[in-house]
């Protein structure tokens, strides 16, 4: 599966890549990262990618110009690469997207920085936009590696054991049972007596249980979900 | 104002603070950023932070004694540290966590990989819980440089113009209105005309139509949030 990072700033993302579980999908060929600047289609002879916005208002807005013709030219070299715009004003992204655009084969991620993207641009390339939470960010980069990051985990063999996809917080609407390692015991606090004794079915029934308390006090919305989908 | 990332793959969060915004940020001091691996702290002599979880089940787990030793030391480095989890079973951020957040000195965020963190250390050491959102991802890197991110937008002098920081989705639970930029018409797509009229109460009220229009289509629950401030 590849993905590319249409970005200003490629410094801001490449990083993420350099270790751990996404940097050995790339090393197996699994993944495929690419990127491109916006900057570098500018006709602007200052390569000049954003100005002050039209109709007045704080902050610079980035130009249609160098957006219109790098996307152009990313769709020229792949009809099916599917595009999507960060920005805060979008649906919310969900496991469930994470899911179905897993099957994907190409996703470019369009990033954002200053004031936003020149509204022409969103509506004439996007094939879908989202918002990764309710809260401000500098750019469209992070939400973008939130987005591939949770994707590929659903691309098959980037995790090493599949198993860990299936008992997962928001897989069935209640949050995870809280989960403990060695020792038994570490200064005072003790694992759940439960846990110890090695009867699975009680330490099912217990973990779903707690899963149900952490996802009443955390997040009462979706334990109502929960509650919909059981009865 | 200062950060302290924990986790066992500074790799992944450094080069977010290499360019732009946040970087200008640490140039002149307003921001420090600080790294600490857990795995320095093992007392393992393979110097290992995780084990099988107990009780059963897919992964591998923090184990607690890097952790408490290493949150330890930094709590007695600084008293007024405000540590905080990031996992999925945890309260949704949002964009006044991100303004109250950035009143504080000094902010630890500790990312959890594998499966996750042993509960106990999480009992121990939180202050605070939070989740970016409802996905599951590799780890909390992301998730602590997206908390970043949006509270260091609210500390003084972050941000070149602080006019930015008023008008913004969120900011008033309605989506921002459409920006438009340079030129006036861009293969055949023209900016609303109004926008170009320079009337600034109808633009004012134009921008706040479009933005009831966004919120309707993209976040119902946020206009109902809105109306109910309203009246």
């Amino acid at each position: 599966m590849k993905f590319t990072f249409v970005t200003l700033f490629k410094n801001l993302v490449d990083g993420y890549f350099s270790d751990s579980i996404l940097s050995r999908a790339i090393e197996k060929d699994i993944l495929t990262i690419e990127y491109i600047n916006p900057r570098d289609y500018s006709n602007n002879k200052h390569c000049k990618v954003d100005d002050t916005a039209v109709g007045g208002g704080a902050g610079m807005v980035m130009n249609p110009q160098p957006l219109y013709d790098c996307l152009d030219d990313l769709k020229k070299q792949d009809e099916n690469v599917h595009i999507i715009f960060l920005t805060p004003v979008a649906k919310s992204f969900t496991q469930n997207d994470a899911k179905r655009l897993a099957k994907k084969s190409h996703i470019a991620f369009v990033s954002g920085r200053y004031e936003g993207i020149d509204e022409r641009v969103v509506e004439e390339y996007s094939d879908e936009v989202f918002s990764i939470g309710d809260y401000i960010l500098t750019g469209g980069e992070l939400p973008s590696l939130v987005m591939c990051d949770a994707i590929s985990r659903n691309v098959n063999e980037v995790l090493g054991n599949s198993d860990s996809l299936s008992i997962e917080s928001f897989e069935s609407e209640l949050l995870e049972a809280p989960s403990f390692s060695k020792p038994q015991k570490y200064r005072n606090n003790s694992v759940p007596k439960e846990y110890l004794k090695g009867n699975h079915s009680k330490i099912r029934s217990l973990k779903l249980a707690l899963s149900e308390c952490k996802t009443k006090f955390f997040r009462p919305d979706q334990l109502i979900k929960h509650k919909n989908q059981s009865y």
